[in-house]
């Protein structure tokens, strides 16, 4: 597994990482407990605060532990992970210390209570701003208040899920199209 | 530019090229005009009915379109398009005809008046069903009535934006973590 050296990263960009639409382990804390999930709906939502919407199914054990804590963490794994991913995604909290069960290692945030998964990629330390949604659509909008990012590779190598068991791996990074944006439009 | 061969697709597996992230272009029509806008921002929010959360910027010419006419048409390009894509992202159907001006096919659609982009992957047909997020987060909840896909390649290649004028190009498609998965949750 990679080892990451991260530093901070402007909150307002973190769209760089989660536009292009990676699954990403979603971590959490409450009551003395942790836990990991595996989250493949989610958008960006608002550059300044930087909202990002999270669908979180109401069988998911993360639901009411983020929902209460009204904290979490957004890891962005790379294809090293990916193996982990899946099985993070088809076991439960309830029955397992995630962390522990899939040798991942929590690390201290510095804005929310909620550990941040050192082998990620990316850590995005997010605080609960508006719950009214869940009801209706299980959707979480989150704030992401602080921002963690791997000084290298440039671009990691994500995992995009098609459904039915298949991932599309992240392919070339390209600025060749970049002469075509206005100024303003980029 | 590729001339796809498409045929009808389950509704509610549109998440199969939606999930991975890609950059889409949103089609609409309203009073005898019609637009294409290109939009990074969206999310699945349900398999039955087959919800996507879009959110578009009031300052979009489409934003009105969709808003009055209550439809629209997701359309999945693929990397032959990136510099339409680009192009029709940068410039206003305020002022330009995009189907003529970056010589695209508007096709009919069965279940909508919003025009297919023929020259993409994938048309997901969509209704607006619920516009009371609009005012909010500019988040318009449509629901995928009708989808029409490529039969060939089996994976598109797409393009997601990394904002700052950069592109990550779809990779490779894998199975090989399938044997992961317990049956119900693939």
């Amino acid at each position: 597994m990679a080892n990451y050296i991260k530093k901070d990263f402007p909150t307002d960009n973190v769209r760089r990482f989660l536009e292009p639409g990676p699954i990403v382990l979603v971590s959490s804390a409450h009551k003395g407990e942790t836990n990991i999930m595996t989250m493949g709906w989610h958008m960006i939502m608002e550059f300044q605060p930087s909202l990002v919407g999270c669908y979180i199914w109401t069988a998911n054990h993360s639901f009411e532990m983020i929902r209460k804590s009204k904290q979490c963490v957004i890891n962005i794994p790379t294809e090293d992970l990916a193996a982990k991913v899946v099985k993070i995604g088809n076991s439960s909290g309830r029955d397992i210390d995630k962390f522990a069960e899939f040798s991942l290692s929590p690390k201290s945030g510095t804005h929310v209570r909620a550990p941040l998964i050192n082998e990620c990629y990316a850590n995005f330390e997010c605080r609960l701003v508006d719950s009214s949604l869940i009801r209706k659509y299980s959707l979480f909008v989150l704030e992401v208040v602080k921002a963690h990012v791997a000084t290298s590779p440039k671009y990691p190598r994500t995992i995009h899920y098609r459904g039915d068991g298949e991932f599309m791996i992240s392919g070339e990074n390209t600025s060749r199209y970049r002469k075509l944006f206005k100024p303003g439009m980029l």
